[in-house]
């Protein structure tokens, strides 16, 4: 049976000071580098061989892979940075604090945009203009994104890019993000719109689901 | 015009104890990270903006890519691990101390499989059946190899997977090897089997190619 493994990403800056992120590029703090690194160790006492990793574009994810491959002793294995991995895209949200935008716009509307899985966030004005979301010169950048939105981006890479290996035995591993890796667990096991707000996922906390060859989940087990 | 960059993987603990590595995947000593660091920051200072990033499957250069990545905040760039791009295999030399092989074998022998073109170093009896030289099931493991031998392994990705881009004006970071970029740099110069003796690329010192659309050299600058 195949195994999946899913890592959110350590600590970042944004995480320590409670600050809306989305698709920010903010590094680990030091406790992210070391979550990073102990999560690796969790998944080394395993012993489990890897073909590949797949991970986003954004920075705390990237380097969170990077340690967790370097303590497997596995740094050569392909790696996959997909925007499609990438975390929910908070909008106009984006580098506010959380308890300030609880004052603004009251706690009801703050836990509909945090929890709801279809609601949408106060949108950006214009996109950022970044070159790495230029796809054959076509910039690719939503201005906000639902739970539902981001779903709708990461699951077509599941299907094509995930999947087919576990179909064949070949264990993977993703690091992605909070409400990246919620929309993936859901598309797994199945959970419904409204039971969505009630998973987390923390911080460098392996989930490790096995798998069989009709990817129907034998086991699921979360390290810390 | 596109800039070609290409670096050595900064100190590793073989280097330190002036040991032959080949293959074999031994990690960068404190020296080694601080010199990546340093490469990258070097780099960073020229603006230059990449698109791809190719290593081999060594995690002395693929450790020291993710440092300079990150030195440059281009984390997200696409990043491949290639065999092609791994060092020269030193076949039965590999772990040996560099000055008890001229105790054991003389200087003059030393002197032609450390630089010679030509010369194959003692082969080992097998290869090591590392998983990640399976190729679909096949293994690519050499028994040992000759500069020749490495450079004829690693233009085929050069051609396929480099040139391609830098002829599209797209600028390409290249983090390899001692012999495996004096190789790259016989090619790209094109130094006669003999010139290549005297050509030594040192750690975590980056060298800067300008080529044009058919890649041709423009200038060629080294940094430290």
């Amino acid at each position: 049976m195949a195994k999946l493994v899913l890592i959110r990403h350590g600590e970042s800056t944004a995480n320590r000071d409670n600050i809306y992120t989305g698709w920010s590029d903010v590094p680990l703090t030091e406790v992210g580098i070391n979550q990073a690194h102990h999560a690796g160790k969790l998944i080394a006492e395993l012993g489990i061989n890897f073909s590949a990793v797949h991970t986003s574009m954004l920075k705390r994810a990237i380097v969170t892979a990077n340690i967790v491959m370097d303590e497997l002793d596995q740094n050569w294995l392909p790696i996959t940075k997909t925007w499609r991995l990438n975390e929910r895209h908070y909008g106009a949200l984006r580098g506010q604090n959380k308890d300030d935008t609880r004052q603004i716009y009251g706690k009801e509307q703050v836990a509909r945009w945090r929890r709801s899985f279809n609601s949408v966030p106060p949108l950006l004005d214009h996109p950022d203009d970044d070159r790495r979301y230029a796809i054959n010169g076509i910039l690719n950048e939503p201005l906000g994104e639902s739970l539902r939105m981001a779903y709708d981006r990461l699951i077509p890479y599941w299907l094509d890019h995930i999947a087919p290996d576990l179909i064949e035995g070949k264990n993977q591993l993703v690091v992605a993000h909070g409400s990246s890796l919620r929309a993936l667990i859901k598309y797994l096991e199945g959970i419904s719109d409204r039971g969505i707000d009630g998973v987390e996922v923390e911080n460098g906390e392996p989930i490790i689901y096995e798998m069989n060859d009709q990817l129907r989940i034998h086991s699921k087990v979360t390290l810390s």
